[in-house]
């Protein structure tokens, strides 16, 4: 598909929480957080989600023409109606403009880029922009330190166009979805399983679970698979890969990615500074990346992450 | 775009509710509902959402080879993490196969088609499953007759594949959503705006509200906006259009139908017997269409409909 991200964009909140900040209300030290979860600061935000995805949207539009579709690909909703796409366009001041949300969890940016990428491959649609925004820390489970210290706030986006006569593209994308492991990662509420109307549910339905060594042990053997899998429809070797731009899942998971064959320094790691955003982090990543000057066009570059369900994902661009 | 829906499913959940049984409940009576919503009766589930989306999506897919990708097109979360397709895909006993959540409120399935039709375009999947399973009746607000009388239950799916040698196609496909109708259509809660662990929300944050008067002002120019884009996109007038699946709003909106030139026998009414089920209610009457023997291969088909947003879109297939 020879679609090709042209601009991106990030906004993360002002607030700083320090390591040192969390410990006390998570019963552990400053070193246990960084050493467990590799992250030693993140963003708190106190403001509205669609106002930092519009924040992130406006620097990935830049003074480039309006989008011709929005895709708003967050797990955190602003509300159930309106889908929260509505209010990222309306914190943008577009108007007419198609838009809908994808979930996928913390693969959202990822599907979202591969249903743009075949949507501007069919000439529905030019200019796609997609964003993600995620307030995670809302739903902090301080009774369970390990996910609890991983959570932070942050937004971003980026703007897909066609490639044009660029050599730009999405050369492969694989994902794999396993039931089996819906309840290693779980937010109960949220839904009519344990609807806030009627009795039975409790606090903590709304609060993160995650079984950290559950998800470790199912995704390893499935994280091997998908990219074997992407890598061959890519027609490329893992060495062929310039930079690889995981979902930030936590400092071991993107420890674990040399691995797969990866050196260090061909992964973007940002997990210290905002821990992990959901499926902002992705975005975020790439943008950081960006921004430093790692990503050039003709590079090869690979998305992978993993996501509640479990599900695992992996797409191959051509920068 | 070349493909083809090759199977539809329907499921309604058991118990039926009566105008009449509905009627002390909002103060009204039996023929206030009928006259002002055309409800005469819909289902109200006692079942697991994703129960309802199985039994649908089974009988979609027949006896034919599993799905390569599962889209679930509902407004109804199940809860919020792991996305709502997850415990769709278990339901079934699928393992391994990709899914995720497209959320455009009313036109979800809309949506979902487009952009199916886009990845099967882009050869990226082969077979894909989308289905729509709604519990709205948990959200009626009481005090609101109008919209209360509307809400049912419903689940309904379809298969889409690429089209092969045969001629049907997704011929055209036009949306547009205005963030100035947002508030015409909402439920407060179920996100971080009103979250049910912090101070602030009430029971009515989680049930639906609907100005409909307002709706129908915003929409009724949109919707003839919408309406002559998807025909001159698909090269096709009004009175090619064989047959009419509108999103089953309510009694009076699918009369309205009308004034775009459709006459009453060309459109698919399903809603005095199941009312409004959100994204459900266009592969509903979809199925409903085809069980009657109303869609024969060649037909063109208009999809059609408006979502909270104020969103509209329409489809033409060539069934």
């Amino acid at each position: 598909m020879n679609v090709r991200i042209v601009s991106t964009g990030f906004y993360a909140p002002p607030r700083v929480e320090t390591a040192a900040e969390l410990a006390p209300r998570l019963g552990k030290s400053e070193d246990w957080i960084i050493q467990h979860t590799g992250v030693a600061r993140r963003r708190v935000s106190e403001e509205p989600m669609e106002a930092m995805a519009a924040a992130a949207a406006r620097q990935a539009l830049g003074d480039g023409p309006p989008p011709d579709l929005v895709i708003n690909a967050s797990l955190t909703p602003r509300q159930l109606i309106p889908d929260t796409s509505v209010f990222i366009q309306r914190e943008l001041g577009l108007e007419g403009t198609p838009s809908f949300s994808i979930h996928a969890t913390c693969l959202s940016f990822l599907v979202a880029l591969h249903n743009a990428s075949a949507l501007i491959g069919a000439g529905a649609y030019r200019r796609i922009l997609i964003v993600s925004s995620e307030v995670g820390s809302l739903s902090r489970n301080f009774d369970e330190p390990e996910s609890a210290a991983l959570i932070g706030d942050g937004a971003a986006a980026a703007v897909l166009e066609a490639a044009g006569d660029t050599s730009s593209a999405l050369l492969a994308y694989e994902m794999g979805t396993w039931p089996s492991g819906a309840e290693l990662t779980e937010l109960r509420g949220g839904g009519i399983r344990r609807h806030p109307n009627l009795p039975g549910w409790s606090r903590e339905d709304n609060l993160f679970h995650m079984n950290g060594p559950g998800v470790y042990k199912m995704a390893r053997r499935r994280v091997a698979l998908v990219l074997s899998r992407v890598l061959e429809r890519a027609g490329l070797s893992r060495d062929d890969i310039d930079l690889v731009v995981p979902h930030q899942a936590s400092g071991p998971a993107l420890a674990a990615i040399a691995r797969y064959g990866f050196s260090e320094g061909r992964v973007v790691n940002i997990i210290a500074d905002y821990g992990n955003c959901i499926a902002a982090s992705t975005p975020m990543a790439l943008h950081a990346a960006a921004e430093a000057g790692r990503l050039n066009r003709g590079d090869r570059v690979l998305l992978l992450g993993t996501g509640a369900g479990l599900s695992v994902g992996a797409a191959v661009l051509r920068w």
